[in-house]
């Protein structure tokens, strides 16, 4: 059996959700209290000495860091369309993950931590990261449907939630057009999943 | 032919031509003026719109990203012992490519660009980061050789060049023992290059 150690507001689960329902992997939800601090707890550092969510456990196989649980989850149960072979293809995903990790984490995600639940942050500096980083994506955007090749792939679920819970962040995301275009692409996908506070289609 | 858009002091660059020469690869090195602004001009941004060292380019094929480049590499010419087929240690080691694009990145190597560069950070916030990441690296090697498996991986190889230029930041990384044990068996492999800066064994 499947385990998510989650929090539902968190976007890095989001990720791991997106992916396990695409596929139509069944699993459990294991809820951790960030509130109450459970993810420092000695239990749970055990599981992930980073302290963080997600954590996903397959049948006693535990896996700390969103994008390693994607390419976990692509690698085991994807197949070739989740989990391409070519090396150059699989570089361009791994691009999108260190993305993922860094300017994504590190620009709207923390702007949203920042907005949404009250962390002291060097906002110009989020600001700027966000900035820079919409900006190439939109931009990568306008010439293809997807991050990386001609179909969705694990680039696309991770760095989708941070980008459509922005607005939790103060970023005027439809200002983004081509970012806007592929949210409908990710949304029409079988198995989406939504989650409170992303970005919504203005009904006029 | 490969060709490294290289700067010699960039530890994301030294990930690349440690793996490089650990295969035994032949490549060109094409030196980056950072200073002189190279990485923002438009012929740069066409092959990184992120506009940062390294990038890698085989034949044709460009590949930003230091953790992307590694991925690449180990598929496309490392073999099995590079990069393995199983799904539980391929994520493993996309979950230490993840700690190296986020919280190295933003601990030991900002804490180097500040006290090397001159770069105006946020100081408290990159010395936590810091302190959090090495403290867990040196405790997960207390009972492994290697940071994933029983082998080197390009888990190793992404963590260790700014783990090595560590004192450059003014971090003193001889506290770690299992970090500065685990350096002295990379150091060991063969194909292993060196550069200034990094860590050496004091002899006294």
């Amino acid at each position: 059996m499947i385990t998510l150690h989650d929090m539902t507001l968190s976007g890095n689960c989001h990720k791991v959700r997106l992916l396990l329902n695409m596929l139509a992997l069944p699993y459990q939800i294991q809820p951790v209290n960030l509130g109450g601090g459970e993810q420092h707890s000695p239990e749970y550092l055990q599981r992930n000495p980073f302290g963080q969510v997600p954590v996903l456990d397959d049948n006693g196989f535990t896996i700390r860091d969103s994008q390693a649980i994607l390419v976990y989850l692509a690698k085991r149960y994807g197949g070739v369309p989740w989990w391409p072979d070519d090396a150059y293809h699989l570089a361009q995903i791994a691009a999108w993950l260190s993305t993922a990790a860094n300017e994504i984490a590190n620009g709207p995600a923390l702007l949203r931590v920042h907005h949404k639940f009250g962390r002291d942050i060097d906002l110009a500096r989020a600001q700027q990261t966000a900035d820079k980083v919409l900006g190439i994506i939109d931009r990568h955007l306008q010439s293809q449907d997807w991050l990386v090749g001609d179909t969705v792939s694990i680039a696309d679920i991770a760095v989708y939630p941070y980008l459509a819970l922005a607005p939790e962040g103060g970023i005027t995301i439809g200002e983004y057009t081509n970012i806007i275009a592929w949210f409908q692409r990710i949304r029409a996908l079988p198995g989406y999943v939504a989650m409170p506070g992303m970005w919504q289609v203005q009904i006029n």
